[in-house]
């Protein structure tokens, strides 16, 4: 899969779905160390909640802006950060393939964040938007830049896992 | 696109999926200016309780039966209605193709709006189905019905930007 | 639909995709009675916390192993069961086919059950994920078996209806 424009509209849609989906399961699964495989070598990764996202503003809740850092944060989070246990799970929908430009492929979708805390009960934790810029490789898709707009601005302690 | 009974199941659904994508990003986006223009003219918009319809009574929280109905509802909102900011997110799921009935395409779906207000905590809004007929135009699927059933029959206050 | 390996991976995507949709629906339209037609007849229904499943344990807080069980749960429900009227609504995604092992389509997906009371309220009821093996039958896949892996331990009351 090397030219992205030769593709349908709807095998497009599945790829970046199909990336979408491996990209919420390493995180839900707890398999952290391959979630930074699934972004180029020199990739963008940006939280950033929707008010300073509508304003243009770039103050971020998180900056990565290659694979190295997003290894790193791997590490703090299973060696550095103290927190307490908790299951994410991802529901992801709406995956709106927007076009193709200069190779990259745009996707817009939704997401919401459930965690599970220690005393066993699920709530809503995060809701927004991803907007991807995701790229043909030798693997598949991978993304090229991933913008993570939260509507949830209220975050409670520590920002661990990635979104 | 013309012929729906020419398209197959796969390309049924995705084509339906990219509608109920485009609906929903209006949406949460806030371009609601777009969003009627995602219905046929002479198309029926209605929202009503489980129980309600259930029970085939037919008074609905909301009920549009023309694109200028729906257009009207957005000026309201815009320049008359007095509520709290807030942002929406659809999570949508479940998208089903049920068949192709006199040239509409029949298509049920699960929906959950999630609402963050003003604290910056988000939280289950409302929780339900749409039921839609959609019908293909030179733009591509449009609808020609959406009928939103709705599990969340305690609404606070008013039911202002649509389901 | 015999040879489930000469299938597209889009193709057993939206193959499977359109089986979890038509699991979900009977449920969430208490259509419970088809549910059971949906399994094999030598299937296997365990619904499992995730705690135990990654520990390797076995206690399930539901476990059925043929249809015929399936069957009996559902008259159970509906004849002796005592409990508060409710209304589901599964929000399910990141459909991700693992791929074709012995004839086995093995599907990984996440889901959220949402639950009305008869407050009115809608809240997440349970959330975790489906690991399935679906096989070809006449009729299409079915599940040979569905093993629901649920993150949210508290459970209120009986576990009711299926997840």
């Amino acid at each position: 899969m090397t030219d992205l424009s030769a593709l349908s509209a709807l095998e497009l849609h599945y790829q970046a779905s199909k990336l979408l989906a491996d990209y919420v399961e390493c995180i839900d699964d707890d398999r952290l160390e391959q979630w930074p495989d699934l972004f180029t070598p020199d990739c963008l990764y940006q939280v950033i909640s929707r008010e300073n996202a509508d304003r243009g503003l770039s103050t971020s809740a998180m900056y990565c802006d290659s694979r190295g850092m997003l290894q790193d944060r791997v590490v703090a989070l299973r060696h550095a950060n103290i927190y307490a246990k908790h299951y994410y799970r991802h529901v992801l929908s709406n995956v709106n393939v927007k076009g193709v430009e200069r190779g990259e492929l745009l996707v817009q979708s939704n997401y919401v964040v459930l965690q599970t805390l220690v005393e066993g009960d699920t709530h809503v934790f995060n809701a927004g938007k991803y907007l991807d810029r995701m790229v043909a490789t030798a693997d598949g898709l991978r993304f090229k830049s991933k913008v993570v707009v939260f509507d949830t601005y209220r975050i409670p302690n520590l920002l661990v896992t990635p979104l």
